[in-house]
């Protein structure tokens, strides 16, 4: 943790204002998608997967599954969990996923579009650690997990909650999804995840999703309200909790971001593009699952291909290979007709330089693939490993730019500006023109965390560098959060079934089968 | 400065490797320009240009250059400074510039292509101060110029030097540009450049490029050896050490860098069309400008259109607005047929994460809109009024990345790696399979300055944060430097000159006219 350039406290006297920031927006971009692989090579890829899928094939390691499999005509032989799919088959069942979905938010004013040309800001999930300068690291509590949940809801640029922002490994795991949801549920009117840990665990967070957005059953089923995300155990398996996450997500039409972990060189080939065949492969495989389950369920492809350090095998995030990977997986997405996930990702150990470089040889390529769902957006530190409160300030920034920089050039004939040249004349400045004073309150992105002022100024201040001011920030964007309005009925409702269901004992923590649940 | 995460000094017993980095290459861009303005838009900010220069004009603060601009029929009236341009005419001389041309270093090694998908990355240049963590800021010196042209010889992903790295103050103006371009030359073998303060400075300058290739004075003029910037003193004005600079260059046959210094709400348009309308008007009129003076003169495009923090009037960069800026600057050069300039700036008083995310901010628009030259890639500060040496190892990692995500992914028979996915199976892993043990050591860009380490080993290292990191690194690079070699008749020749006009007296420091050399 960076101990430098500390603001010094006899400094804070004076109340701050409040923290100013753009409004929440759904964003879309109105540039092209950035093809860096010809079509041609783009198939090349696509059909290398189908020949995996119908050679080698993907182990199902659930009963259910490989039963649903053979009866849609999968090449499925008893007592075996490797299941072998025909092209035709696969492609026939992946055009059954919408090309586009609504999802709905307990807050309308916090609906997102998926697909097209819609991206969508996540914050960090999943990390078992949480992190910020003062405290250092520490193991992931509901304490910290409930503070990302209001920086979550404060931070404009943030569109959703990914899943758990740390693990709160101080709730007993048989009723952690249930305090930790009902948090979620209070702290923020933004869209959620819940996790596909069985069965059990994941009909709770659909239920919970169902009262938060004060719904019946039968609606929820056209209204999907939580995410989740299913890794694929790679290589070339799925494992009984992310499969039966498949089944209960898809029977009840809420999202499954199906998001194979092919780092390449470990799970996955040392080419970035065998690691994406692998990708593409395991992504057909689980959304065509899903479409078996329910055709049309909603379903996002995930890219998560990175490589490792082929030194010490430790995964790296935001390098050159995975900016390739995340730009040729969107046009494999697209190759499927399919909403797009990617992530803003980065192997630092501190909210450092690094971590900033590597973030944004992330997301420009998010940006550039036209990731609808960018998902550790905001926070992610140490490939993951980490949530960091000063990261997700550094990537509120980072965000805020992204989505200034789609706001297109106007070339109107006031934008082009002609009247304020012949105003101003050659030598002259354009601070007091006419043209000036009419636009420079709104004219250009304000920064949240960067600091334009002149050196000697900022010396005068105490040098506080970005990361430390990110940490100030914050602290301010926690002291001045509120908690969103909650429906007093829907508050009761939601507290007697978390309160019945922990009362129950919550779920059996064996859950009946292999993983870890999703890390990605 | 930072203070924090400083190595212990301790740990440094063991002697340290060879700073291992990418090699000296050229690059291009195999990828496709990323247009954020339709065609029509373009067309509507050049025209846009086009009447400006029709209607407002230009001044041209140098009696020789009107006598130019008369004969070759702009519209010029005796004893005023302002000269107006017929469209078909500007546009006929902007067509005489070369599309693309090569520059040639002193060593071959590292000649250099300008114009279509090349992309170079030149070292920072001009600012008026230095910095390092330990030393903190200081004034230009010669001794840190020297230090810095030294890290640009050392950095393989430099490959020119853009300018004087920071001003060398304690050499006397009347001979500063006498020692500093000797020091240049005994330094590094990669092209560099001069400033344009006078007829005789840049005479002076042209004529030890000329020694330090061992060429004659014919062969010089078609074979551009050194480079200059011009920035107009925007809005719409030239002044005479520039357009002096201009003659002088193109009659020799020396690349011209015409770079408008147009930064929206201060010298241009508080919109980004409008200040990209005085941009392109600068631009037209100066490459123009250098057309009649020499046609087929070489000559780039230059785009530097930034805009202000509208609280303070400082200038920022690498902002939303930047990146659009360079976007559609990109697209304006094309449409005028001229190899493109632009630059990695951020406004960050710190080599911190804000210098960082800025910087990315401005290279991968760079990247995206085929920057030919991409000025102060490695070590700009404090929107150019630093130079750092931290920032210039940052940089380099940067730089090295563009380089890799450059090398497009191949999707060969093996590339797809079936026979690996075959091999190891679902549930296996790639690290010992036959395809990774044949690529694995050149699989993956490997990191000069980026710490992949787990979270474990780098705390017990000290906790040494990105920048710290750039410290070490930069004191390695300056250890390790060895000068090129020099032919020593060259030595001589290049000695004899300059001991001879440093005899003169050098030149005088008034140069007559107003100006303060190209800062940007």
């Amino acid at each position: 943790m960076s101990r430098g350039n500390r603001p010094k406290r006899g400094r804070r006297a004076a109340p701050s204002p409040a923290v100013r920031q753009p409004p929440f927006r759904r964003l879309a971009i109105p540039y092209p998608v950035y093809e860096i692989a010809s079509a041609d090579e783009v198939e090349s890829i696509h059909q290398a997967s189908l020949d995996v899928l119908e050679e080698i094939g993907i182990n199902f390691l659930l009963d259910e599954a490989r039963d649903i499999l053979a009866a849609a005509g999968a090449e499925v032989t008893p007592g075996e969990t490797r299941v072998r799919f025909d092209r035709d088959m696969v492609e026939a069942a992946v055009a059954k996923a919408p090309a586009t979905f609504k999802a709905y938010a307990r807050n309308p004013a916090h609906d997102l579009e998926f697909g097209g040309n819609a991206i969508n800001f996540g914050l960090v999930s999943s990390p078992p650690n949480a992190s910020d300068l003062e405290g250092g690291r520490r193991t992931g509590n509901f304490a910290d997990f409930q503070d990302f949940i209001r920086l979550g809801q404060a931070v404009n640029a943030i569109h959703l909650i990914g899943g758990y922002p740390v693990e709160p490994v101080d709730l007993h795991p048989a009723i952690r999804h249930l305090e930790a949801e009902r948090a979620v549920i209070r702290l923020t009117d933004k869209i959620a995840a819940g996790y596909c840990l069985g069965r059990e665990r994941i009909r709770d967070s659909i239920e919970m999703a169902r009262i938060a957005r004060g719904v019946d059953a039968e609606r929820l089923v056209s209204e999907p309200s939580i995410f989740t995300v299913v890794n694929a155990n790679s290589p070339l398996q799925y494992d009984a909790p992310m499969l039966l996450g498949i089944i209960e997500m898809a029977r009840h039409g809420q999202p499954v971001t199906i998001t194979p972990f092919t780092l390449s060189g470990a799970m996955a080939p040392v080419t970035v593009a065998g690691a994406l065949v692998q990708q593409n492969a395991e992504a057909l495989a689980g959304i065509a699952f899903a479409q078996l389950v329910r055709p049309g369920a909603p379903v996002l492809y995930g890219g998560f291909t990175s490589n490792v350090d082929m030194k010490s095998g430790a995964p790296a995030f935001g390098t050159p290979e995975y900016a390739k990977a995340v730009l040729i997986g969107g046009q494999l997405a697209q190759r499927c007709g399919v909403p797009y996930r990617s992530s803003n990702v980065n192997a630092s150990n501190a909210p450092d330089a690094q971590s900033a470089y590597e973030s944004q040889m992330s997301l420009w390529p998010c940006l550039l693939a036209h990731a609808n769902l960018v998902k550790h957006a905001a926070g992610w530190l140490e490939g993951g490993l980490s949530a960091s409160f000063e990261k997700v300030v550094i990537d509120a920034e980072m965000l805020g730019m992204v989505g200034a920089f789609l706001d297109p050039v106007a070339v109107g004939e006031g934008d082009l500006a002609l009247s304020a040249m012949r105003e101003v004349g050659p030598g002259g400045h354009f601070f007091g023109c006419a043209h000036t004073l009419e636009r420079y309150e709104t004219a250009f992105y304000a920064p949240l965390l960067s600091d334009w002022r002149n050196f000697e100024t900022w010396e005068e201040a105490g040098k506080v560098d970005a990361t430390w001011r990110a940490h100030a920030l914050y602290k301010r964007l926690l002291a001045e959060y509120e908690p969103p309005p909650l429906d007093e009925g829907i508050a009761e409702e939601l507290d007697d079934y978390v309160d019945r269901r922990i009362a129950e004992g919550g779920i059996k923590t064996d859950f009946g089968g292999p993983g870890k649940g999703s890390r990605a």
